[in-house]
């Protein structure tokens, strides 16, 4: 009996959870599981995990401890800050600009704000998904309030100039606040939320082997939000509701096991990314979306394989324990025709031919040559037999 | 050397996880964690965790499983609830109704309405902490949107009338939508939404032995409410962000465990605050704030000990390793006077002598003998040398 091991190649949908994680969430579940509002000593422990996690993570990002707002989730992060932002600035002015190739919590939160009354510009990008840091300065009005553009695309490994978008958006109105999506980015990049001037950071703790379930907030000094939520007033008002400790704790620790050899693991996802891109480019009509080289994403490759559906490969895959994406699983149950993709010019007849292939520190470069060997093996017989 | 074994009485604050709810999320974390959006086999695993604990949840409340709406905490529940239906409700009136003595997630809901132009009417209660059916049905008018009405106090275990209470105020305006915050109550009593006229509950699960983090609404058929976030469209589109599988599951396999032996519980949570009840009752000046027979909560006892200051006795308690609580523990870090004690007419001087001792199955009746021998101890030792 030959034992089938999965190759989960689908972690920018979810990743698993470091064990050192899962084993603290357990011992808070059990042993250390006060509420941290409570005056006793239970509570007082329960609070200090949570300024420890807070100073893990105010640490990774040079900020201060204060600045990190606890979140139930990456669309939470999203809401709260353009909601919350665009609530709280309206009569500086109802103007807002963000990208064609935003993660539906963004272009979600601005559809809403539009059915507010609020205005929205969406950049677009070019052909490898880049925005250009001038054309948003040129976008900037007097009226603007917000511009949210992601650190890194979830569909195509986009990373975004967000440092130059940044400081031309700011030139243009200083008044304006600068939001970016970093989902994908983090634990995968250096991002340094003053350095670029970036006023409100949203990340999620399922995409960096932390549970789901949870994700924070940057705010910087001197940003006003108006929450989502009201109640007893839990981390300063801004967002009620008795704080997740052992998700909160599980995330943080989660992000500085990634933060602590960042470059390594860097480097190691590159090698394998790259050895994909080596041996897939051997297939004949294989193109990737969006940039292969080392200025893209460490984890996320967009392979479109031309005459085969992305679901038909995705489940040809599946069958052998290949866990791949058709597009992305942020936008659930039924797919719609990428963003991403259409705003990077994939032609319309093509659009339904783009697997995602998205690694994490736990793949191995062996499953990296067996995922390849499968998708070679695969490509030519599915293009003969499959209907289109 | 004694080992000195902690007993803890906060159980309203938050509850240890069942073991066996925290080893099902450790699986979920580790093993089972694909993203329930996914296309493959792992997000369909994923997508059966939810569903199961959807029919779980459903079940004891004898609805619908797409009557579930998981979300991340019971504040969150609430505001979805009460902000949501007033969003998605105002063209036909913009008057609420709630009570004095709700939980900050429903006053402060309620409040930040009050500032977006609606009215709200907030009925007071008896001396038990009771809400008269009758006044209910006399506030509503034919712009009442909203009757918004706890199940389970959670500072005096008062427990409302809601059938009543929702049977009155739908004959008064059969167009109204009755919400119960039953944080304190489920898990403790049998609730049948559809048999009590409630069309909104919400539920929290760290509060039932599950973890942080995680709660649901149930939300009537036909009910529409505009979500708080907005993004992937996840479940239908109301609550955005991918889902917590793990703590979903641990929440639907505490709340299992907690219905299946539901009478037996509630006898054993009856018996031992009768017995605190009955060994209190011999300490001189210490009164029982609401009622202390059984149509009260099994596993709230509000003790007012005239002449010693909560926050001090909760300290003298911690000392021996007994964890109570001084009014409550939800509304964070700076303890308000209760609302709850004001509206039942607790004197003004009155107002800082109240603990709240609440219980929950893992107790047993030696501690609730430990702990009324610790309070009978020390409050002749606090009232003679302690400063008021």
């Amino acid at each position: 009996m030959v034992e089938k091991r999965d190759i989960y190649l689908d972690n920018s949908a979810t990743t698993r959870c470091f064990p050192e994680a899962a084993a603290l969430m357990n011992e808070l579940f059990l042993e250390d599981y006060g509420n941290p509002s409570a005056m006793h000593h239970r509570g007082v422990t329960a609070e200090r995990r949570i300024s420890q996690a807070r100073k893990t993570l105010a640490g990774i990002l040079k900020v201060k401890e204060k600045n990190i707002c606890f979140t139930s989730c990456g669309t939470e992060s999203d809401n709260l800050a353009i909601i919350g932002a665009a609530m709280a600035m309206q009569r500086k002015g109802k103007h807002l600009i963000t990208t064609q190739i935003e993660h539906p919590a963004v272009l979600e939160a601005m559809k809403y704000l539009e059915s507010q009354g609020f205005e929205v510009t969406r950049l677009g990008v070019d052909n490898d998904g880049l925005v250009s840091p001038e054309e948003a300065a040129a976008a900037v009005r007097p009226d603007t309030i917000l511009v949210s553009v992601m650190h890194t695309n979830n569909i195509i490994g986009a990373v975004e100039p967000v440092e130059e978008i940044g400081r031309a958006v700011k030139a243009a109105n200083p008044g304006l606040l600068f939001h970016v999506d970093a989902v994908q980015g983090f634990g995968k990049a250096q991002i340094y939320p003053k350095r670029m001037n970036i006023d409100l950071l949203s990340v999620s703790g399922h995409k960096i082997h932390g549970p789901k379930g949870t994700g924070f907030l940057y705010i910087a000094d001197g940003v006003r939000l108006v929450p989502l939520m009201h109640g007893g007033g839990q981390q300063g008002g801004l967002r009620s509701g008795t704080e997740n400790v052992p998700g909160i704790a599980g995330m943080a620790l989660a992000a500085q096991m990634l933060y602590k050899d960042l470059d390594a693991d860097r480097e190691k996802l590159f090698a394998m990314k790259n050895r994909l891109i080596e041996r897939l480019s051997t297939v004949p009509d294989i193109v990737f979306n969006g940039r292969t080289d080392e200025t893209a994403a460490p984890h996320i490759l967009s392979v479109r394989v031309r005459g085969v559906r992305a679901e038909v490969l995705l489940h040809a895959l599946e069958d052998r324990g290949i866990y791949v994406s058709a597009g992305s699983a942020c936008s659930s149950n039924h797919p719609r025709p990428s963003e991403t993709l259409m705003a990077i010019g994939v032609p319309q007849k093509e659009m339904e031919n783009s697997i995602r292939v998205s690694l994490s520190v736990m793949n191995t470069m062996e499953e990296m040559d067996a995922a390849a060997d499968a998708i070679a093996e695969l490509v030519p017989f599915l293009r003969r037999f499959v209907r289109k």
